[in-house]
C-alpha cells in the first residue's frame, strides 16, 4: 500500500517539532471540540464483571436506541438495519466486501477521502474517479460524466456528504440525479455521512436514506467520531434496508467477532447529548469557517470556496506543487517560530495531475490559532521559492 | 463468506432458549472469569477532554509498557516491534495483508481456529491444511507432512500456541523443527499466542519469539481478550522484529486510523494485574479441565485427550455427524430442561471429511455448570438416534 502525501510529511513534522517549532495541525480531522460529558460518565459507571464480546452486529440496546437518533433526521430504520462497526473505517471496508467482488468498479467524485483508496485496495476493487471542480465549490459533476466512465464492471457509486475533503454539501437535486443513475444501472449507492451534524447556512441535509425507489441499493456509512468528537472510541455503523447486504455484512462482522464494548457503551449514552451541545459546536465551526475562508481569499493569488458542511475547505494556492510546499512549510519555513501542517490535495485525487496547487485545511483549531495559522500561510507564500507569479496564478484559475 | 457450523446453530439455540430451555454454552471462547479490577479502574478515572484517535500503531506509553510484560516471558522487544490492533482478529488480518500476496499459500495444522478461513479469504490467500490427530492429542504433524504440501506459492506457516481448538501446547522441539522448515524455505512464521497465560502441568511455554536464527521471518499475533477476560476491549497486537513487516503493517493500520482508545487505556493498566490473579485463574481452569476430560472419558465410546493449554478440548463422540448432533442437542434434546451448545469440530477442519465425530468443548463455565453439561452429553448420547454402536465407535478409534 503506497504512503499518502500526508503520511509522507509526518517525519518532517516530527523533525520540526524536535527543533522547537510550534506546528498548527490543519492537516487532520481530529477536532479539538470536547467530547460530551455524557459519554465519559457512561464509561465511568460501566462496571461489568466480565468485559465480554458484544453481539457481532453491536449491542442490541445501542442499535435500538440509534433508531431514535436517525428518527430526528427523518430516517426511519429498524434496529436490524444497523450494524455497529469499529469506526466508520470498518463500515466502509465491510460495505465494499459485502457488496462487491474483486475487480468491480466504484465511481467516486474526486477529490475524495484518501482512505477510500486503501479500503478499495484491500477489497480488490477499482475506484473510477469523476472530477469535481474548485470553481463551483466541488459540486456534483454532471451525471453525463458519471455515465462516461460506466462499464459493465461498474457496481457502485460512492459519495461523502457533507464531503471530506471539500466541505461540499450535496443538494436534494444532486442526490436525486444520482438516484436516477443508480436505478438506471442497478448500482449500489454508498454514502458516507459522518458529518451530518455539521451543515451550515440553513442548508438542508439530504441523506441517501431519504431517496425513494432505490432503498435496496443504498448503504449508508456512519461514525460517531466527528459527531461527538470521539474519534478514539472507534464506533461506526453500516446501515442498509437491504437484508441480504446486512446478512453478508454480519458474516464479515462475525469474522472479527465484535466492535469495541467500551466505545459502544459511551456511544449509547451519547445519543442523549443535549441539542445545546451541537448548537454551540456548530456556531464555533461556522465562525472558524467564516474566518478561514475570508482570510484565505484575502491573500494574493489564493482562492477558497466557502463550503456548507463538515470542517474542511480546499484552497488553491499560487504554488508550483502542493506536496513540495507542505514539506517546505515544515522543513524550511517558520514565522515567529511557528508553522502549519497542511494536507496536500494531491492525496485526494486519483488523477495524479490534479490537486497539485490545492491544499485541504481542517478548521479544527480555536480561532486564535487559526489566525496565527493563516498568517503563517500568508507569510510563507511571500517567500516560498516555488511561488507562482500573479500572472501564472491567474492563468491557473482561468 | 460461508457460514461456519457454529453460526448455523445460532437460530436453533435462540429457539431453544425461547422455549425455556437452559443452554450451557460450551461452544464459545468467552470466559466467565472476571476482568481484573485494575482495568475497569483505569477506565473509571479516564477523563480526557477529547477522546482522540491514538497513534495508528497504538498509544506509545502502552506499547512501551507492553515490552515489560513480554520481558516476563523472556521475549525482549523494542516498543517499535509492537503494533496495537483492534483485537487479535485485526492482528491476523493485517499480518496476512502485510506479508502475503493474493494467491499465496499458508500451511496450518488442522484442526485450526475457524476464523483463520475468513481472514484468509479476505486477504485472498489459500490455506493448506496439514492434519493433526486426536490420538496423540493433536501434536504437531511430522515436518515431512508439511513438506509434502509445500509449493512455490507457499509463503508462510501458521500455528496457534497454545492451540485453539485443541488445547495442545507445542513443545520446544516442535517449534525448533518448524524453525528449520521456515529457514529452509524462507517462509513467514505466524504464531497466534493469545493463550500463553494458560499453560498447565508445569509445561514450558515456548514462543515463536524465542527461536534463534529466523527473527526476520517471525510475526507473533496477540490479544488481551483471553489473558484478562476482556474480549470486549478489542485490543490485540502484531509483533515482529522485522522492520519491513512493521512498516507495511502500519500502512494498513493508518488506513483504519487507530485502535480503540478506551480499550488501550484499560489494557495499559492491565499490565499491573497481580500474579495472584493468574494463579487463581489457572487453578480454576486446571480444575475444570481435569473434571471435563475425566468425565468425558468415562462416557462409553467417548475419547478426549487431556490438553495442556488454553481452555478448550476436543472430544470424539460415538456419533454419525457432529453438525447433526449439535443441532439435535438444541432442537430435540433436553435433560431436566437443560441442554448444551457445543462447537462441531467440522468447522475447524478444511478437509470436509474430518472432524465429523468430534466436538470442541470450551471449559469456560463454573464446575457445577460443567457437571450438569457433561451429564447432558452423557444422557444425550444414550438416546441420540445417530449414535454409533460400540463396535462402530471402536472401529472409528482404531
Amino acid at each position: 500500500m503506497p504512503s499518502s502525501p500526508i503520511r509522507k510529511l509526518v517525519p518532517y513534522a516530527e523533525k520540526a517539532k524536535s527543533e522547537g517549532k510550534k506546528i498548527f495541525h490543519l492537516n487532520i480531522g481530529q477536532p479539538d471540540i470536547e467530547t460530551p460529558e455524557t459519554m465519559l460518565n457512561a464509561i465511568h459507571t460501566f462496571s461489568p464483571k466480565v468485559v465480554e464480546y458484544s453481539h457481532s452486529a453491536g449491542i442490541e440496546s445501542y442499535r435500538r436506541k440509534l433508531t431514535s437518533y436517525y428518527d430526528r433526521y427523518k430516517i426511519a430504520l429498524d434496529y436490524t438495519d444497523i450494524m455497529i462497526t469499529t469506526g466508520g473505517s470498518e463500515a466502509i471496508e465491510i460495505a465494499m466486501m459485502a457488496c462487491l467482488d474483486e475487480g468491480d468498479e466504484v465511481i467516486i467524485p474526486e477529490p475524495f477521502y484518501a482512505n477510500y483508496n486503501g479500503f478499495g485496495m484491500q477489497a480488490g476493487i477499482v475506484i473510477k474517479p469523476v472530477q469535481s471542480f474548485i470553481e463551483n465549490g466541488f459540486a456534483l459533476p454532471p451525471i453525463s460524466e458519471f455515465e462516461k466512465v460506466i462499464t459493465p464492471k461498474t457496481k457502485a457509486i460512492m459519495i461523502c456528504n457533507p464531503n471530506n475533503p471539500t466541505g461540499y454539501l450535496y443538494t436534494k437535486d444532486e442526490l436525486e440525479s444520482l438516484r436516477d443513475l443508480v436505478a438506471k444501472y442497478n448500482l449500489w449507492f454508498f454514502s458516507d455521512e459522518v458529518y451530518r451534524e455539521f451543515c451550515y447556512d440553513d442548508k438542508e441535509y439530504f441523506s441517501v436514506m431519504h431517496l425513494k425507489g432505490i432503498e435496496q441499493n443504498v448503504v449508508m456509512l456512519d461514525s460517531i467520531s466527528k459527531r461527538y468528537s470521539a474519534c478514539g472510541a472507534r464506533i461506526g455503523a453500516l446501515i442498509s434496508r437491504n437484508k441480504e447486504v446486512m446478512d453478508a455484512a454480519l458474516k464479515f462482522g462475525q469474522a472479527r467477532l465484535s466492535p469495541p464494548t467500551f466505545g459502544q457503551v459511551a456511544a449509547e449514552a451519547a445519543i442523549d447529548t443535549p441539542d445545546s451541545y451541537f448548537t454551540k459546536v456548530k456556531a464555533e465551526y461556522v465562525a472558524r469557517r467564516d474566518y478561514v475562508v475570508e482570510a484565505l481569499n484575502k491573500i494574493d493569488g489564493v482562492f477558497c470556496p466557502k463550503p456548507s458542511g463538515a470542517f474542511y475547505c480546499i484552497a488553491r494556492l499560487p504554488i508550483d506543487n502542493a506536496d513540495k510546499f507542505c514539506q517546505w512549510l515544515l522543513e524550511k519555513f517558520s514565522f515567529e517560530n511557528e508553522t502549519v501542517m497542511l494536507a496536500p490535495a494531491t492525496g485526494f485525487y486519483s488523477n495524479t495531475a490534479l490537486g497539485t496547487d490545492e491544499v485541504r485545511i481542517a478548521y479544527v483549531l480555536k480561532i486564535d490559532d487559526l489566525k496565527r495559522s493563516i498568517r503563517c500561510i500568508e507569510e510563507a507564500l511571500k517567500v516560498y521559492p516555488g511561488r507562482k507569479s500573479i500572472r501564472e496564478a491567474v492563468r491557473a484559475q482561468s
